[in-house]
């Protein structure tokens, strides 16, 4: 492919999307694509070129979306390291090879989750000075979105990796959700700067004293929906446990307020009557709209989608991508990191 | 007093309760207490004997309740071990005391969080050959409660800990929710057991080794409300973080819920159809029912309950208490520690 196929030259982001990656790929992957793409951003899939071309035809064609073909695919239960290793010609490695060679901006995968984080950090090098990549997630909180960082890539951290967290989830929330001067909260279990493990009371002492950040102090658990702040910082370990506890307590409340509104006839009748605002509400804190988890730290923007993404959250995953390429996302990481 | 105005000689278990403890107190924890007593339950209100007894006859009075006058209060925003050292005539120390000099079972608490568990490590012992004991809330789960440990009592821990808190928090649930054999889970960031930060995968091995345990292997965030086990372990800063969140997430939920149902007239009249579902649904998942913390590896049951406790929060805390020490549960917990 050259440089004018791809979009390069019209300046346009760039995206690789691992087109095989994930429970609904390619089908539901090559319609995110066509969706996603336009004159202002470019998607190059990689995968199986016969397979993309029925899913692209079926979607009516898209002259901004370009294939490269792979003819592998890294499966959700293969070791992942090894994997990304062995398999130069998956659609995983592929993709990310884009990125490498500069002939994409930014990723999105819905494959293994393990691979691509693997891929991220063996293809694509980390920002200078930078210890730790992190990935954060996009919380669909009432009052806008909150950035929370890190859910799941270190399970075990330094307070100098919350403050590198803290510094590259803020960029990211000012450069792609317009937050300006975004604040900043430190997951503990309590207010004062002395609760918490070892690791968080230092870390609260560096955020305090970082001049690039606006800080707000200590948040708790209930805190994260609240909007109390922009940005929530915390281990990997902590965050992920909060963010699939997130996920099933309130798929749990809907759940049981569906049950309330089938128990009796009058319920029942309710219920329709609440059917289309509860429709609307879902949507509101629908996970697809901000799609997937997004690893910062490296040079190219990663985003890891849900295994079951349809095509509207692989099309959200692949626009917010694109928005921080745009927005010179990583750019600006690296900037903020150097200055640390 | 003398043993048997406390109820002591009748054999029916004693709860010691600090009467000027909470929010609401000193009303709510003595209608509370008059709720709670009776021929197979006696309570000791510690606090000032004039106001205990303006709402004791308020209550109708109570033969099963008694009083130990305590001239002082410690507040919200006191130091807690400062307090505890320097208040002895505070209704939280008495009411310890009871506990200690053997006059009481268990004892319960709305007053200053810290405070509670500072007297609870300075007036009581560890139970022998324990390293840490263990804070434990009582989850409102859709199968049934399901017992949470540690939720804040150590924000550091080694395994050694966690395989404590299971065994400890697998005795509560057996013998306070007649849980025949509880399944434990280990709180980590994926089901395998080299998931997780160092401490985790050790707790994993240590918990699968131990004979004691009916253990699950590792849950996700995701599990904790799910009823996947029994028992769910964790470290207290985890804990505490994830109990936080899963009470604001579910407010969060609820309060959409009801947005929506005021949001148009056919919502409106939805929503009325719903009132009395969703009434019961909150009742279901109400946290007064489980009411409070139970501080498990001191001799001594210990109750904390949140500051803002109701009479009915405080009556249901108060039988819990009682419940445990009928099941001799601090006893099973020091044969099984023995035994470890």
């Amino acid at each position: 492919m050259t440089a004018e196929e791809s979009g390069r030259a019209s300046g346009a982001p760039v995206i690789a999307l691992d087109a095989m990656g994930g429970d609904l790929a390619p089908r539901e992957t090559v319609l995110g694509a066509a969706e996603a793409a336009g004159p202002d951003l470019e998607v190059i899939l990689t995968g199986r070129r016969e397979q993309i071309e029925t899913h692209l035809a079926e979607a009516g064609g898209s002259g901004h979306v370009h294939i490269v073909e792979a003819g592998d695919v890294i499966g959700f239960d293969e070791e992942p390291t090894r994997a990304v290793r062995s398999k130069d010609d998956s659609s995983l490695v592929r993709a990310f090879d884009e990125v490498a060679q500069g002939r994409a901006d930014g990723i999105v995968s819905a494959g293994n989750t393990g691979a691509t984080m693997a891929a991220a950090m063996i293809k694509l090098r980390r920002i200078k000075g930078l210890k730790r990549p992190g990935l954060c997630a996009v919380l669909p909180t009432p009052g806008g979105p909150t950035v929370f960082i890190d859910v799941g890539a270190n399970s075990e951290v330094r307070s100098a990796h919350l403050l590198e967290f803290a510094n590259m989830a803020s960029i990211f929330a000012s450069e792609v959700f317009d937050r300006d001067s975004p604040s900043v909260g430190l997951v503990s279990i309590g207010e004062e700067s002395i609760k918490g493990n070892e690791v968080v009371q230092e870390a609260h002492k560096l955020m305090a004293e970082s001049p690039s950040l606006n800080f707000y102090g200590n948040v708790e658990g209930r805190d994260i929906v609240r909007n109390v702040v922009d940005v929530v910082v915390t281990d990997g370990f902590t965050g992920n446990v909060c963010l699939k506890l997130m996920e099933s307590t309130s798929a749990l409340v809907i759940e049981q307020v569906r049950k309330v509104a089938e128990s009796s006839f009058s319920s029942k009748v309710g219920g329709m009557l609440l059917k289309r605002g509860m429709r609307e509400f879902k949507r509101s804190i629908d996970p697809e709209v901000y799609s997937g988890a997004y690893l910062l730290g490296v040079r190219g923007l990663v985003v890891v989608c849900h295994g079951n993404s349809s095509s509207k959250a692989i099309a959200n995953a692949i626009r917010i991508a694109a928005r921080a390429v745009e927005h010179a996302t990583v750019e600006k990481i690296a900037d903020r990191i150097g200055s640390l």
